[in-house]
């Protein structure tokens, strides 16, 4: 099983944390590997303390159903085909943006989540992140 | 990190009581620090007891992302940015109004949580007893 | 059903809190009603936040059971009658010392549960508590 | 209320990674501050899945009962006074060595949880990263 290592966490989290400095949003950011186990997680100073759980399980949530939890969301609004699937797996499954899947060669090999600002200030964060892979 | 005491919350949940007295409404009244941890809850008789829990998570919630659950909730509706993230943090994330995040020099230094009316009874208890601080 | 209402409440936690100061401990109380439900919860400053839980539960234990958890301690040990029971109730069975049912004319009409010292803290404070009913 | 900060738990995650790499044994480790709350957590490579709980929730207890989780569990065999404790907090109480109290000034500032070893292990790595602060 291709996965992320600390390494890579800590590369992908330092990349991230960059680009939160940079439009001034403190964050909190966490990796899993390919099984969807944490690898690393941090939070910034003066970041939101309920965004610790929503920033694991975003990361969680994206190497899940390997796929971004913005995508997963506009699937999961009423009417939509996944619509209800937030309340499966104990509460994990976050369907709101700042979760994206990391990828090598195709592969899915774990996911950065983003939590602490608006959707839109989660999502380029979590993007600096996976760049960074 | 400042933070609320227990003279501080006696002081608000007084003040809470005195306005949920007014309008003829029994409710649940809960103080949360600056940690997110319980400083007192009070429910007044005759208030539902399916409240308990519910005061006490929408203090944890206004701490938790420094916001009136009001207003959070006006942001996680279905299409909203953070629509589903009542899905997370085990269940306490609470996205209806009577939290309110309790401010010292613009420093969030706990929260009150307020339930055992309508939406607008809780709030304006909530309101009440964040003016006492 | 015969109960206990929120001055009892205040009443039992404010003896409780002036046993606490006196022997220099501070402590987290709670009193439930007759049905097990929260009435009133204080966190004394200094107090173990941990003991938040823990009071709530002591308290829920003595009612739902009608027996000090000190004594339904005693049945729960290694080997004992009760033993596993604290695996029940999705984690809100507490056995050891410092809840304490609430008696009126026999009846038992709420409890009180302490938590924030050693088991024999807890215990006096619960009993000046109680006293106070 | 004074807490440790972001830089604080990347020094104390530092020098407890430096101890796990000294005895051989990879490690989870991490830090909350003095609300009980997250603020980074490494999962060596090769260290145990089950242990990012684990750390965690080490952590928390330390903070949550201001005591080393060491000392916790003495005091919770059967038997002890504190027998039964593991079912409180919804099972974020861990009452095996790992957990240690961070202390500035006397003051419980937050705590470190490390998890991947024996007992004995865990607690040196715990030391060590409590010893950076």
């Amino acid at each position: 099983m291709a996965t992320v290592n600390l390494a890579d966490a800590r590369r992908i989290i330092e990349a991230a944390e960059a680009r939160a400095a940079e439009i001034g949003q403190p964050m909190n950011i966490a990796v899993v590997d390919a099984g969807g186990n944490l690898v690393a997680h941090v939070r910034m100073d003066g970041a939101w303390m309920g965004s610790v759980d929503i920033s694991v399980n975003k990361a969680w949530t994206s190497r899940a159903f390997d796929i971004a939890t913005q995508d997963l969301g506009a699937n999961s609004q009423p009417g939509q085909q996944f619509y209800g699937i937030h309340a499966s797996n104990h509460g994990r499954v976050m369907i709101f943006a700042g979760g994206i899947p990391l990828r090598r060669g195709g592969e899915v090999v774990g996911a950065v989540g983003v939590s602490g600002g608006t959707g839109e200030q989660d999502q380029t964060v979590a993007e600096a992140g996976a760049g960074a892979l």
